[in-house]
């Protein structure tokens, strides 16, 4: 393998495949990235063999040159440093050589690195996916989806399977929900789709948080593909491959409360503030929880209390309270993480008891939705 | 006590005192933070009993008042609350009102927090400080001087005083030396003062850094006060009380040499770059050691060698060399240390020979000076 290729494009897609690859792996050869040259241009991959990621840069893309393939070929090279040297090399272009033994030359300017490779033959081959589930969704509408409910998947390894979050492709519409058995999160969205058939998989949490890191903020159509135990996201110069989990996901459309007792509309930045203050203090105690109680003069009082530090209360104007009175508790942590997911300057909740789970919405937006379950403290 | 604050002057305040405070300390009223109440404004302290800092919040200051005294008085509050709590008020004003049994208000727009206290007069008193011995240096450069010799303290506390800067000043020149006895680190300054005989102490390096990170970068003089066991730095309004390290500081002198066998002149951006791409292979060896080669064509080879993940070596212009031919091996990371902290954008290197110091300077530039211990590897 010989190459001469744009160091920016390069550090590029290191960047993009080193989010696969993980130093505590038992597969030896997964802490190397695979770099291959074909007369189209250069393959870089990663894998931690959960996810895969593969970056191509095109030797030639709009007229512009970014690589010259002298000879095709490919090699495996340790990602820690070969991540590092490409960052630092002191030119713009970077000639890539495999001589004997795998033996790299990686020269730019009058810096010369040697680099003892490894043989790509050796490297796990990525999955080979059959194109004929596919649907599509911009890309910065993806990033929102994968926002709005990875932050409630379950930590604990307890149940596995809510680790992951739910997609479930029906008429078009594709649905999203996480949860920890505390609090839930769901996101609908209309998607491009020639699927005729029902689609419902378990992604795991972190492929997602990886994959939102690599997408760009723009309207490109991504390309989806679901298999029986993989999920493959396309763009334009990238394909990134993740397991999915195995088993069922619980049904959890009985967990959300139809009707409501008590709503109350309230300004979103105003709110999450209070309960960031009010949780300074709560997050002391086991469970960082934070009391609200409606108040006769169309008020909302966000109490919390630590015996030992102090307590802290504060008093904020709703925009509306409909129903019934009410004193509830929960977790300020979970409040904190729906508000910022549900991105509206207005915020709706709706509650049926201090003991029911309660809604999260933006007003007049059906496509999202936050759950909590209250914590009892009376 | 009862005040009323502007917010942005507490905040600040608070960030200044939190630096000296530490969570991990034998007294427990040492996790507080003192505010004291006169008529003239609102002192702030927090300490560790090495480092005690007061920032004071003056009640005006050309005729803009930053606080209204309401009651003077005094009360330590949990500084990690405290701080917190400050920084997410949602008002520009503050208002602190210390009632029954230390239980203290703090109320900014609907919010109110409720704090228990301590008793202020429980509070280590700061050491009394008699201003005879005072000097002053503007803050830019007392910034500089910390920063170009800080960094080589020991980090071992098997030689304490070498844990800390030496100042010595005598005849209107202040000298700041530091070494770990691998590599050493000189600066020299021409300071204000009054002071006819010499001083020599010894001030913790984490002092230093933290005060650095109090100073402004402007040319405000600050006044610094030496006593037996104490320095003060004063500005106009932080003091900044550092205990002193007990011993005495070896004589270093004798470690300079005074004459050179080979002199390079060099580019040091290029040449901190070509360390700093070697050290991504040397790093991974026990003592990341790069070689430096004196070749023919007046240029400089830099070599280094990882065995198990490959090598590199780079030839750079150098300005001028003159003398013998050299060979020799040093730390990368006391090179990079060294060249980010002479700042100069020519560097000379004075070598006399492959087993001895070599210095490290900025051509006429006789008041910063980086002494390196080579490695042995021939």
């Amino acid at each position: 393998m010989q190459v001469i290729v744009q160091k920016n494009k390069l550090v590029e897609s290191v960047q993009d495949v080193m989010k696969a690859v993980s130093s505590r792996t038992t597969i030896p050869i997964l802490t190397g990235i695979k770099i291959v040259a074909t007369e189209e241009g250069i393959s870089l991959t990663g894998s931690d063999s959960d996810i895969s990621i593969e970056s191509f840069i095109p030797a030639e893309e709009n007229g512009t040159i970014h690589a010259e393939i002298i000879e095709p070929g490919s090699i495996v090279l340790q990602a820690r440093f070969f991540s590092d040297i490409v960052r630092k090399l002191p030119q713009d272009k970077v000639e890539m050589k495999v001589e004997n033994h795998f033996l790299t030359i990686i020269r730019s300017g009058s810096a010369e690195f040697n680099l003892h490779g490894l043989d790509a033959e050796e490297y796990p081959r990525l999955p080979e996916i059959e194109e004929q589930n596919v649907f599509k969704i911009p890309s910065d509408l993806l990033k929102t989806l994968i926002r709005q409910t990875v932050f409630a998947v379950s930590v604990s390894e307890t149940r596995p399977i809510l680790t992951g979050v739910n997609w479930r492709l029906e008429n078009g519409e594709l649905t999203c929900i996480a949860t920890d058995s505390h609090r839930l999160a769901l996101r609908k969205a209309k998607v491009e789709t020639n699927i005729s058939e029902a689609h419902n998989v378990v992604i795991p949490g972190k492929s997602l948080n990886e994959l939102n890191k690599i997408l760009d903020e723009n309207d490109d159509l991504v390309e989806i593909v679901i298999t029986e135990n993989q999920v493959l996201f396309k763009t334009k110069n990238i394909l990134f491959f993740s397991r999915l989990l195995d088993g069922n996901y619980p049904d959890t459309s009985r967990l959300i409360p139809l009707e409501s007792k008590t709503d109350i509309i309230l300004d979103a930045k105003e709110f999450l503030q209070a309960i960031d203050r009010a949780s300074l203090l709560a997050r002391e105690g086991r469970n960082n929880v934070v009391k609200l109680t409606t108040l006769p003069n169309g008020k909302v009082e966000i109490l919390s209390n630590s015996p030992e530090i102090g307590k802290v209360v504060e008093e904020i104007h709703a925009k509306n309270v409909q129903g019934e009175d009410l004193k509830i508790s929960f977790s300020a942590k979970y409040m904190i993480d729906a508000l910022k997911a549900v991105e509206g300057s207005e915020i709706r909740i709706s509650f049926t008891g201090a003991m029911r789970p309660f809604l999260i919405r933006v007003p007049e937006d059906e496509t999202v939705l936050q759950l909590i379950l209250p914590v009892r403290t009376y």
